[in-house]
């Protein structure tokens, strides 16, 4: 056995068969290895944020990680904007970095980075980073890395991989594959906590990470009922429980006057798997948290406990368990006609989206009327892939959940300047035949920003100022750019044609995308940060 | 004067006025700035890595920094690639980045990265990094940067940015404008030399980074000439002086087997603004270094020194100013007929490049054959975009040259595999009117894969193993990625369509883009290393 054959042996065990890959010269041994089985499921990316963004999608919808072959340091860097929102979600993932010879490093050839390693990049980035040094130790390595993703809610374990631990003998690797307990919650803090939600003060639940789905949701909700608290859930959900019949999670809203007005009357907030809630960026003359002032905050479980068992343990001690839920009505939305808007886009989709879909929302500004208006659609899985804040993350999200389960309908809600950062998704998208329905929200613009820009700016918009904002001059294609990478497309103008196209993408398998060109006004966010002012 | 004002102050202060962008919310106030003057040239980018590369492309050409404006740590992460590349061909370059206000990072707002600061990861691929903690130091520290950006031949510099350092009151920046002195070499280095060059042994001068035009290399070629020594230079040249009456340098093959045979009659090497040749990634069995065993290596002047300079002092010492240099002729290429191969292509540039275009390659394995026909085209500048080893800076660096020279042709030799990296480029590329022909050259495959798994393979290729290198299944239609983009576009599939169209696309100024469907022989590679196997 060498040292690739150990790597493989260590990430199969533990039960890692799919690979999102951009390989180079430094992975041939151990790529080698990944074709001539058939335990890996290897997808090929053509950029590396493209793959860390997918087997972040992977893991969110399987439950497990997958791992990712990038090519040495600049391979890990386009990977990280989309590894960063992983980590930030809490997603367990094992990133494979090919490197130079152990004995080849030293006389830094070209690869090798101009102020420091590849481990001092992925530390970064990363909960867990090593380099192997020896054939027998990459399989060792990874034998733990794919152990120590699993910690918790999930890690970001990145190996760096030096050619010569591929092709010298190794032994083969332990076996680490048993998934790691995590700690309970203590008897104390049961005790606490229990009591918090008795003394009649206003209170909130506020779930995150992977405590939003499943199991723990569900208790989550059952302990609220009981108790009369609210149950909140963070403002970048991973993964939620949606639709007709699931728990009915209100999520703090992202934009900071909005959150302190939706936060005002909580004076006790119970964290499970979230942090205090605090705004994105600062601004002047604005508080940066989100709590109200004299709002306690307690942690029942963070992302590192048994979530699910801290939460059973609470529903028992408030006699929560089996406590009659509220369940989200199915919405009876009427079809949209007229002008093509994101509400227009929500309507079709509370009408069409299937039982059993995933719905990828990297929609952004024009995501707050969809997300509202496909609440009650039918029973789907909700993905927000940004949790890290980066944009880019949707597309890939898409392939990878559709990889993880390929007998779901995979919608992409997609925001246009954020599809531009990862369009080589599509082709990955093409090639795997995923079941993925990108609707392309396109408005020309990086929509954010001209609200973030009020805040700041004197007087109106110059054009130059606009030309920094905007997507136009030239307009993209999105039909033309979805064919060239082998994704069937169409353009929708009107509410009438998209509600048909999205009818009929959702009524197929396979890989489509639908430009949808929405209009969109922006003055409700203008006014918002600008109050009277122009 | 508010810190997004004294930042904008030193910078143009600095003669930095071109700036490539892709901003977020922390980079408005700064953003407002730069749209409110006319001393800034902005250019908005869709992707981080397109406005590193382009940064790098436009130094090269216009042998001064300019400036990125990015966004929180996932926009510079998405930079890196391509930072990489620039820092190796050691060129100048100030990135501004924006962060979270100092008082807010230590709530670990979603943007901040899970193990580390921005500047834990700037620092890896920057020379100088610094984080400004107030308005004043903002202004400061970016006239600091780019004063260090252009030591010796040039350095990669970083400025975390957060956003109250640009709202809060600052000081005017102190005045750094003046260029830095770089050392000369010292009278010792320069005698040792002049001996070694009178020595009679088989001797080659190697020169790299900026060494490799201008002034530089016509002193290099002089030195040679009078001392019967041979110029050579790094096989990653960041921008060389080529075609008709150029002086005439040697690159180092890239291919380890080539490279040694090309090295190994060397007895004495001399090197200015080169390292110590050595072979990319490490291969069982043969050596890493391209330098022949006892041949001795001296360094005349590192990329620190003022080299220019030491040549100078050199060229004196033994009394080689003004001599004559051999210089390349015009070849009399035929006009290529049937097939479309690499070579095809590389005769019709050799036939039509314009006098003083700049010539961009990122053809890869394409470009062998391209490389070695256009020698002896008419005089231009060649750009090679990937001196770190990072594929996807093909189409940035075509950006950034057109920039920095407006009235000159630009041709970009691309890849298809690594055009795919940066395909955002393109957009850029139309909304700039920039006047950049794109020779895409299109053989659906990781062609170099094909050639570095041969390495490592036992048999034949699988289907499995085939589809992790080639990028058929679906192939990309570039034309249609082009016009998605506002590129016009034309497909050429045989010799004489691919003349006829790179005729038109050059006789006319604006962007262009050809996709040359070629037809390329591996064989030649793959007996260079497999010997006799299949």
């Amino acid at each position: 056995m060498n040292g690739a054959q150990a790597l493989l042996k260590a990430l199969t065990d533990a039960g890692l068969d799919t690979c999102f890959t951009n390989p180079g010269t430094s992975e041939m041994q151990f790529l080698y290895e990944v074709a001539q089985t058939t335990g890996v499921r290897a997808v090929l990316c053509l950029q590396e944020n493209t793959a860390s963004g997918a087997a972040d999608g992977y893991a969110r919808m399987a439950g497990r990680p997958a791992f990712t072959l990038l090519h040495v340091g600049t391979g890990f860097a386009n990977s990280i904007a989309n590894l960063h929102n992983a980590g930030r979600a809490h997603v367990p993932m094992v990133n494979i970095v090919g490197a130079n010879a152990t004995y080849h490093q030293c006389n830094d050839p070209e690869h090798e980075l101009v102020n420091g390693r590849i481990t001092d990049l992925a530390r970064v980035v990363s909960h867990w980073t090593q380099e192997a040094r020896t054939a027998s130790e990459l399989g060792s390595l990874a034998a733990q890395a794919a152990h120590h993703s699993r910690l918790g809610a999930g890690k970001i374990c990145t190996l760096v991989a030096p050619t010569d631990c591929h092709w010298d003998p190794a032994v083969a690797p332990p076996d680490c594959a048993a998934q790691p307990a995590a700690p309970r919650a203590s008897a104390a803090t049961i005790g606490e906590i229990a009591g918090l939600l008795a003394n009649g003060k206003k209170t909130a639940i506020l779930a995150g990470a992977s405590a939003l789905h499943g199991d723990c949701i569900e208790l989550a909700a059952q302990i609220a009922a009981k108790t009369g608290a609210d149950l909140l859930g963070d403002s970048w959900a991973p993964r939620l429980d949606r639709g007709e019949g699931s728990v009915q999670v209100r999520l703090i809203p992202y934009v900071a006057e909005m959150a302190l007005q939706f936060m005002a009357p909580y004076q006790q907030l119970v964290l499970v798997g979230a942090q205090r809630p605090v705004v994105t960026f600062a601004y002047q003359g604005l508080p940066v948290s989100k709590v109200p002032a004299g709002c306690t905050v307690t942690t029942l479980a963070t992302v590192d406990h048994d979530m699910r068992m801290a939460l059973e343990d609470l529903a028992q001690a408030v006699g929560a368990k089996g406590a009659s839920t509220a369940r989200q009505a199915r919405t009876q939305c009427p079809v949209p006609t007229g002008t093509l808007t994101p509400a227009a886009v929500g309507q079709s989709l509370c009408v069409l989206l299937p039982e059993n879909a995933i719905l990828v929302d990297e929609a952004i500004t024009m995501g707050l009327a969809t997300f509202e208006l496909t609440k009650g659609a039918r029973r789907h899985d909700y993905l927000f892939p940004g949790c890290g804040g980066a944009i880019g993350a949707g597309l890939p999200h898409a392939l990878g959940a559709a990889i993880a389960c390929p007998d779901r309908k995979v919608v992409a809600l997609q925001a246009d300047g954020s599809a531009m950062y990862t369009n080589q998704a599509l082709w990955s998208i093409a090639r795997e035949n995923a079941d993925v329905t990108v609707v392309l929200l396109r408005n020309d613009s990086y929509a954010v920003l001209h609200f973030e820009m009020a805040r700041v700016r004197t007087g109106e918009e110059t054009s130059a100022l606009r030309s920094l904002l905007d997507l136009d001059r030239p307009t993209i294609d999105w039909v033309r750019m979805a064919e060239s990478q082998g994704v069937p497309a169409s353009r929708a103008t009107t509410a009438e044609e998209f509600h048909q196209q999205l009818q009929a993408a959702l009524a197929t398998k396979g890989p489509r995308l639908i430009e949808a060109q929405v209009t969109q006004d922006l003055q409700p966010f203008l006014q918002l940060v600008r109050g009277g002012r122009p």
